[in-house]
């Protein structure tokens, strides 16, 4: 069976609605999702870098983001037809342990912990397909990668770009036709 | 520059004489690291299985292992000609994954956590080599494996076989000859 491989944050999990709503809540600040179109809170607010990355290593700040729409079906959909393992950049964070393990528990039960693999460098990552919102993460893969869409890389070029879990899907039946 | 992946438990880390002192500790039993060649614990001890695996899940089990002689210095060397990657199989106990990590940090600063892998199945491991004492993870691995010796592996055939940090730099140099 070949092998899909899928990052958690703003793939899977939203990460970037929490982010902002703890940061505005925080520093009165007003930022919307459409100022952070083709740019990341750190280049909006670069004063505030510290900041920015200290709301991500609170406690429990992955265990309850919400799960991005269609997720769940495609990704059991794929699982007949693919071996899944979810590969996620955790060791920048290494506050994100459990709240990742346990969120994946939550809402992924049919995926195996055995097939969790949370790292830094995903050239590591020995998949057909990784499918990730940082393109970075290409780079020295040997597999097929797909840019899911998120805010931030609205505006990069040169690879297969999904928009949505739907268009995750299409993409895989048409591998398979 | 190729890949060394490097499991944690009994290859960098001395897991079973934690384990087993532990083990006679609790429960008044006197077994020695002798009577593991060949075994497991949980082989000697079968009608104790969830005991022996609640041991594992203490908090902090992972955090105080003795490092395994030779490692440090081997590994330091192998990182001047190889990526080398940490690739751990932390999911079956996540209670594991601060003590690892800080371990890792304590012993082995010199690797980044950018480099660590927590895994499960490691068939989604990339690298070109992989030192491990579970014989088992190098089925479906594209690399070339290196059996570490540990006391339950002893009687195992058909891998190469490396019985110490010292006979992994032999490898390698031999390799680059």
């Amino acid at each position: 069976m070949k092998k899909i491989a899928i990052d958690m944050d703003e793939v899977m999990a939203d990460f970037s609605s929490k982010h902002l709503r703890l940061f505005n809540h925080k520093f009165q600040d007003s930022l919307t999702i459409e100022e952070l179109q083709g740019t990341r809170l750190r280049n909006l607010r670069p004063h505030m870098a510290a900041e920015i990355t200290a709301i991500i290593d609170e406690d429990n700040f992955f265990r309850d983001l919400s799960v991005v729409e269609g997720s769940q079906e495609v990704i059991r959909e794929l699982s007949k037809d693919y071996e899944i393992y979810i590969t996620t950049a955790a060791m920048e964070h290494p506050t994100s342990f459990h709240g990742k393990y346990e969120w994946l528990r939550e809402h992924f039960s049919f995926i195996s912990p055995m097939n969790y693999v949370f790292c830094g460098d995903k050239s590591i990552i020995n998949a057909d397909y990784l499918i990730d919102d940082n393109s970075r993460n290409f780079r020295g893969f040997r597999g097929q990668g797909l840019l899911f869409t998120a805010p931030h890389n609205r505006d990069e070029t040169g690879f297969i770009r999904v928009n949505s879990w739907y268009e995750v899907l299409a993409f895989f039946k048409s591998e398979n036709r």
